[in-house]
């Protein structure tokens, strides 16, 4: 198998689940981003998973700064950075796409505008003609960044296996 | 730990990772999505991975429905589905925070609109007042479905491990 340099220069897609796409991960990442929890044992006990997991994720996402350790009163606590808020978009995306082709009983959770209450979608949308696109639409384009990965790559060939 | 019924009953974020969050997945669905890409051996060149993963990984997309078969002259070649294409804002989304925060040397892949040529991002959108939101405008809420499916799991409980 190619190493971890393979993904993280040549698909940042990948790199992304790197840090955030391990079982229980997004979980974490919601219910801080979504309910406010900061608190080992508030995801502890809205998850139910195994403490030796939450510590595992956790200083994972500390290491990687998708969270930082705060320092108030008692016990310490655990919150989203900019980057770790940041992943709020694609998890949004992940959750429509389960709730249309993965969720047989009906979605378990609804997006809504802090503001209006109004429910949240995602959408993508062209910056130069401001058109909303479907899927169809969009092609991806190989940038000078990537030759240049595949150089880098080039000059530390990794012999797939197999 | 908790089984997969929970995941898929409780986050459809985690239920799409299930099956498109494996090493490698998402770079074979972009190369399909993307580049047109169907030959088993055109997957296999672009991204020099062992042919008994991109098998395994291929045999699971079409499990699910991501992928069909297509019989043309020729060997068999694999093609996305609706259910698979619908992954595509999910990619633009994780390739835009993996841009941002995970690619030192730059964004390797650029997303363009077909039609105009325009750069395309990814956004989340009020359907009830229309503006674009940011990660702290969103709430989640969870829905009558959530209770159900907590009451499904309440029959059938299953003990966190640790």
């Amino acid at each position: 198998m190619l190493g971890r340099t393979y993904d993280r220069e040549v698909c940042s897609a990948a790199r992304a689940l790197e840090v955030a796409g391990e079982r229980w991960s997004l979980l974490i990442l919601r219910n801080a981003a979504f309910a406010g929890m900061t608190r080992f044992t508030e995801f502890q006990t809205s998850l139910g998973l195994a403490p030796n997991v939450l510590a595992a994720r956790l200083e994972l996402f500390v290491a990687e700064g998708l969270m930082r350790v705060t320092d108030g009163e008692g016990p310490g606590g655990y919150e989203l950075t900019e980057k770790g808020r940041d992943l709020v978009p694609a998890l949004v995306a992940l959750t429509q796409w389960g709730d249309r082709w993965a969720a047989p009983h009906g979605a378990p959770i609804a997006y809504e505008h802090r503001g209006c209450g109004g429910p949240v979608r995602h959408a993508l949308l062209c910056e130069r003609c401001s058109k909303e696109l479907g899927a169809a639409d969009v092609v991806a384009r190989p940038t000078e960044h990537m030759e240049a990965a595949l150089a880098r790559r080039g000059r530390r060939p990794n012999k797939p296996r197999g």
